[in-house]
């Protein structure tokens, strides 16, 4: 931004934090640039120059130190981009007009582990495993396993309404947080929810969760937490066809039912998560598509021949649809695991796995499970990998009610097959309905054709959920992906978000151009 | 009000209703003057004439209606009050400000049961009992029970945050809410959560939850059901000591057990609760402080015996605890419900009552828990007994943490205590708290007497519960009577309510003076 005078900002933030907390300096600002959004990675792979800096980076330590830094944001109309660990894939953390970005790295205290009441408090910047293990050695958990769990923060989660794999037990983030401490765009401090979840009038913790950094920087939270569990069940099963493995995950959650996790993959998400892993390279290569990380050796020659399958990905989903049916033979599988105390665990896993079986699957023993589990992180940290290979790959989850399932399934496939190698898994289960993560992967031969076929996927996937009466994001967040959409999913409440917006940021510096809101204006 | 042209304005409103449904003769608009809130029953008692009248009262049957009802409520800057059945026990739908009282309870229609989804579409001015006994007969159940559910209705329960009996297993009717259709104060129709639970962003379901007319006038919503349970086990057990049946309920909850009900009763109300019962006179004398409501034959004796005792409340409270220890020796009450499938509802009650006689219960059978359920409505059909007797009683909900809960009974029951006599039991019970409903009888020799002994009773019963950390409400509102103390438990978030409210209704014509919000000016 022409208008920023980097070394005063770095003066007035370092009146703040002190001069050991600030940074101008250019390789700072270049890793600050961008979070996971794949997008960007297409740009990172050639070794683009970022295009979206912030003008300085800031670790503040305190609430009282984000409010002072909000303050000085808004008398410079400065924006102000929070940062956890920048995992996020929706670009919810690129600053896109500039601006100080707050990483709230330094704020990452545990304040409380009450086992009476069964709450923790934490700063926003603390890590998603290491709470969980602060948490593990009193015997406790959070019951949040997103599979950025090494990478992500407090923080993230509860600004982009994060989704762990064990939600159906224990919920998403959204279920577990009783209150938020969060600096407004005003520089005013407010704490939430104070006596839990029980409250008398609107509910401002379900306002500020999931505005992703638009409406308030969030600096801590309270949240439930369980007794870990003492057993754990696992059990795989094989459906003929996905919907009647939705049926059964239907009837599963419908009689009260909680497993920790049951998803069903499709027909080729099958056969990737069945097939035999070298147990020494399980971190390397589960995950990701066979063959798109191949040892280096290999690499030329697979580039060109994976760039050249995915360069025609209607022949190439036809291919494998076609090789799935007839040859994989793999049926759609379905993992499942039940935890708890016994021995309510068991005969709970035992009704679980009954109504499956009852429901048309066929039982595949406790590896399906098992495998899963071992391997349940894995996937996060290997999209750089293939990335490497000249493809991309990236994941769109969306969620409907069960009626509209296979409609937003089947429209949400066929919308992204046109531009990519397509396949997909059912998981986060409810009462209601359910969510389909799509993992898809495509490939350009230069960076800007591959962003344009990039965008035209988004824009036909995004549309197609929409009108299928889907959800445009069920735990990524919508950060500026899916901005575009968020008219379609809120209609005329957007109408509410943009007078919360004018209350508690009516600088309009925060996080600007996120969540669907109009960009920015430098005055 | 002086300004108001009562004729003009049933004029206006037949151009949008027809003029069957509108009224402002005398007769209706002092219907309308009031709710259930005791405080009003005081002047009712003396025959006084309603000082809140309503100037009109009209019944829409679509939500377009309800916005040109709003909509013309705002060009002629007249307030709007919904009205459901009028069972709220804190003036949420006395008209302090006159205006047009909007009575939903021609939007009864059941829209939609979907015992695919297991979602209920209805219209809020249905009747609970109603409601209910249609899903019933589908073989389905919100699982939403207030004791008011025969007169009480879908609006004015997500309107003020309903809780129900068995709101343990089942959730409060936020937990359980979809979505709305609301008409906000500008006259726009607004749906929410068209995807079920899960979306991007903001929640805007849980803004209007709570809201209690104040923001907009709800017209339908969407709720998650379930299947209708298909055991029950009761049972009964008695602790010597409150601490020690808290704690009882502490552990049942925290290691993940969720009894539809699990109330504790303390010393007084568990002889209440275990007192024989006259099985005709059951639905006469139950849930009522005995004697209070007897034979008409003996009123007038009694009435001057009662007054006497709870004129000095502080004795008869000291003598009925001395009672309570040396005499009755009933201990601490505990009632417990597990209800659902089989095996798990026999696996979870044996955990559950195996868990209770662990932390010190004393198995009383299954006696008291059935009792309890056969009579789990009666209570708020005898408040008005209590009237004619000359006394009032009143209940005073509120909740916190575990931590906090005995401070939070203790401070209150002080408070309280000074001005009436009071009993109470715990209910509503969470991993991290619970909730205490307290009920009290005070009395005194006139209306006014009375009215100034009830303010200061709630006064000083609402200081103690935001000074021991408590919510000022757990599931009645807050209506008019608790709204000074709102700003206690939402402090800097008030602003965010006055901000919403701006946007929602910016000429302030929705339910004016309620939710601690600013009166009425009258332009």
């Amino acid at each position: 931004l022409p208008g920023v005078d980097r070394d005063a900002l770095r003066g007035a933030l370092s009146g703040i934090v002190g001069e050991g907390r600030v940074s101008t300096r250019e390789a700072d600002l270049r890793t600050y640039a961008r979070d996971m959004w794949p997008r960007l990675l297409l740009a990172v792979r050639e070794g683009a120059v970022a295009e979206h800096p912030p003008d300085a980076v800031v670790w503040p330590e305190t609430a009282e130190e984000v409010a002072a830094i909000v303050r000085l944001a808004r008398s410079r109309h400065v924006p102000v981009v929070p940062y956890g660990a920048g995992s996020g894939v929706c670009g919810g953390a690129m600053p896109l007009h500039g601006g100080i970005t707050v990483d709230l790295k330094r704020m990452d205290r545990i304040l409380d582990i009450d086992d009476r009441d069964l709450v923790v408090e934490a700063e926003c910047g603390i890590n998603g495993e290491r709470l969980e293990r602060a948490l593990a050695a009193k015997g406790l958990t959070l019951g949040h396993f997103p599979s950025s769990i090494y990478c992500s923060t407090l923080g993230g989660w509860l600004a982009a309404r994060s989704g762990g794999q064990m939600s159906t037990r224990y919920g998403k983030i959204e279920d577990m947080v009783l209150g938020v401490t969060a600096v407004t765009g005003r520089g005013d401090i407010l704490t939430t929810g104070r006596h839990g979840r029980v409250q008398a009038g609107p509910d401002w913790t379900q306002l500020l969760v999931g505005s992703e950094g638009t409406l308030a920087v969030l600096t801590s939270g309270r949240l439930r937490v369980r007794r870990a569990p003492a057993a754990r069940h696992f059990r795989g099963f094989s459906f003929a066809r996905i919907p009647a493995g939705l049926e059964a995950i239907r009837r599963v959650l419908q009689r009260g039912l909680r497993p920790a996790v049951i998803r069903l993959y499709d027909e080729f998400d099958s056969w990737m998560a069945l097939r035999p892993h070298d147990k020494a390279k399980e971190a390397h290569a589960s995950g990701a598509l066979p063959g798109l990380a191949p040892p280096a050796s290999k690499k030329g020659l697979l580039r060109g021949l994976i760039g050249g399958a995915l360069d025609r990905p209607r022949a190439l989903n036809a291919l494998v649809e076609l090789g799935a049916q007839k040859l994989l033979r793999p049926g759609c599988l379905l993992i499942v695991g039940v935890e708890g105390a016994e021995p309510r665990a068991r005969v709970e896993a035992d009704v679980v796995f009954g109504e499956l079986e009852r429901a048309g699957g066929k039982d595949l023993g406790e590896g399906p499970g098992k495998d899963w589990f071992a391997r349940r992180y894995s996937v996060s940290y290997n999209m750089s990998k293939v990335f490497e290979s000249g493809a991309f790959v990236d994941t769109m989850e969306v969620a409907s009610t069960w009626e509209r399932l296979m409609d937003l399934y089947e429209g949400v496939r066929a919308a992204l097959q046109r531009h990519a190698f397509v396949m997909a898994h059912f998981s986060h289960a409810y009462s209601e309905g359910c969510s389909i993560y799509f993992t898809f992967a495509g490939h350009a031969p230069t960076r800007h054709t591959a962003e344009a076929k990039y965008d035209a996927l988004w824009r036909d996937g995004m549309l197609a959920a929409t009108r299928a009466g889907g959800t445009i994001s069920h735990h990524h967040g919508v950060g500026l992906l899916k901005g575009p959409y968020m008219a379609e999913e809120h209609r005329e409440s957007m109408a509410l978000l943009h007078a919360l917006k004018q209350t508690l940021d009516p600088d309009g510096i925060m996080n600007p151009g996120k969540l669907g809101m109009s960009t920015w204006t430098a005055t």
